[in-house]
């Protein structure tokens, strides 16, 4: 059996001990927590980690984008929440296919969408939907409030969509400092969905689903009151986004791209032959660099081009070799798989298997 | 014959009329000035595109990694320089399969990079080879000067490789704020391979190749002086890069990504449906944000996460709608046909044809 080392580099590992782990943990704390789970599949894309997610105690899963749920759907994988609005004749004649042979609840924040939606479930067999309320990133959704119970009375016109409950997405507690805020996002998202649901019950709509929570809230799921069902993502593999949030350390980190160093040019100027192709120029939270080296902390990725990584250190410390092997926890763990096409999964530094990114590049 | 607006949203399309005469301008160029052309396909990574190429009259074409080279050859392109040092066992098992079928050209920037191409090439097939030059971005590449004449003498020392020349990158010129800024750069890049080049005939090895130029240094061509072979890739597309440094108009623009608004949730927000994974979190020169909307300069992408783009303008002046559709000049266009795996090639607004892009996702 190859050692990670020996694939071609760069290449794309994820420890299989480390994310077993992670699924096992946040599905306890759904359980203890009396939520259901239902991982956004967006940082692996792929029915391995999916199917593990589920034989873990999820519910179901959930995607972005319908190709994505095409995906899913084709391999087997049949309960899924489309979180996202879905607009256009064309993604409509697709929705309306993937409703005849699967569970799909999907999103809706305002009347534009609903007319659409209404025209691919049947008052036989209804759509379920979740009215998406913004809660304070305004990427999308309904104002909640007086707005969202006039959307929810809209949509209720639609004997062909079956309004189950609201839907929200926190993203704002990705700027938490301390535990303390993330209590404090978390607990203010699960308020603006428990005082829309109140408004929409006396008014006489039942809410059976408050769907919220990201990863970062996981660590603080007492916090998201009323909430029935979460949907973390980026739990499976963590990066240095969670690091800096202080809700994972390294060892909780299973995905890492190993580099070479194919260049010393200067003393204390280094390059490996991952740049932003394998790593993406997303930014991490509170991080200037572009990736943490695991075994290397006093080094530093400053900088990325499409496929070069720019290393800096003191030479006076340190001494780096063409041909030397870099291992490098990224900054936003979701884009990479994307990138790559092929997870290797590892175990004791073995590779064990590789796994299939069967969603890559679905974004349509 | 669909209409580009009846794509699944988000598409990456390629207007085939801009693409073309860019193609055949920069060819034209290039003959003028008397160089030979070996385009970089590291925007399009595409064989369609890299045969329009070759057809317009580039000698061959460069690619960053072996794996695109080895996709590029197995579809009959066989005239390839990798521009990157190939380090590792691995890396160079497979350079010698390539090196028997195809012709091959590589660079090395120092002694163990030697050491190892050395093994690929023999007395009877020695590999072809360019020393490449450190001309000011420290991502790799020998110092110029007294240390490239002490590589050049130690590479002459293996009967397996035939030195051909020099190459540099001269990344540095995408800083420059007006044209006499990039004749600046295009001279002094020009101005370092000439001196090492100098250098390395008074001490008698021969140089035939001098490798430059970038995109930006085909509008200042005649500064060039000296060097044999130019290798730009982005003028393909162009993007708001090119845009912003004034080497591109609108018009020269061919890859536009197609988005639709899904989601207005407040007065002068809105959210479309391609984020960055349709438009890559990649910065732009001189920008803080995430594209050019074709037909809304008033209107801009100032956020993105991977699947939403989120959208600001002066409500008092503008509406949108959800189902509005958007037509963006990327940042970088030379990422986006990764991510996409397809582009749709456009003629008048009609799709023409699919294209692959058949070296997606091969860095390694």
């Amino acid at each position: 059996m190859a050692t990670k080392f020996e694939l071609p580099s760069p290449a794309v590992v994820v420890d299989l001990d480390i994310a077993e782990r992670n699924i096992a943990r946040v599905a306890d704390l759904a359980r203890q927590n009396g939520k259901k789970l239902r991982p956004h599949i967006k940082p692996h894309k792929s029915t391995y980690f999916a199917r593990q997610q589920l034989a873990a105690g999820a519910q179901g899963i959930t995607v972005a984008k319908i190709s994505e749920a095409e995906v899913m759907a084709a391999h087997g994988i049949t309960d899924i929440l489309i979180a996202y609005s879905l607009v256009g004749d064309e993604k409509l004649a697709r929705l309306k296919r993937l409703h005849e042979r699967a569970q799909i609840v999907t999103t809706v924040d305002g009347l534009e969408v609903a007319r659409g939606l209404a025209t691919v479930g049947s008052t036989e067999r209804p759509l379920p939907v979740l009215i998406e309320i913004d809660s304070g990133t305004h990427r999308g959704g309904c104002q909640p409030g007086q707005a969202a119970l006039a959307l929810a009375q809209q949509v209720r016109t639609f004997p062909s969509l079956h309004l189950q409950g609201l839907f929200t997405y926190g993203g704002n507690i990705y700027g938490s400092r301390n535990r303390a805020e993330l209590a404090a996002h978390a607990a203010a998202e699960a308020g603006v969905l428990r005082a829309t649901a109140a408004l929409l019950e006396q008014n006489g709509i039942p809410v059976s689903v408050l769907s919220g929570g990201s990863t970062p809230a996981t660590v603080v799921l007492d916090k998201l009151e009323g909430v029935t069902e979460i949907r973390p993502g980026n739990y499976v593999f963590f990066d240095v986004s969670g690091l800096n949030l202080g809700i994972a350390t390294v060892n909780d980190c299973a995905l890492r791209v190993l580099a070479t160093v194919v260049s010393v040019p200067l003393p204390g100027y280094a390059t490996i032959d991952a740049g932003s192709k394998a790593l993406t120029s997303d930014p991490a939270e509170r991080s200037q660099e572009y990736g943490y080296l695991v075994d290397l902390p006093d080094v530093h990725l400053v900088k990325l081009n499409e496929e070069h990584g720019y290393l800096r250190y003191d030479p006076a410390q340190r001494e780096l070799h063409v041909g030397d092997r870099i291992e490098i926890i990224p900054n936003h763990a979701c884009v990479v798989p994307n990138l790559s096409g092929v997870l290797y999964g590892v175990r004791g530094g073995k590779v064990e298997r590789e796994i299939a990114v069967e969603a890559r590049g679905k974004n349509y």
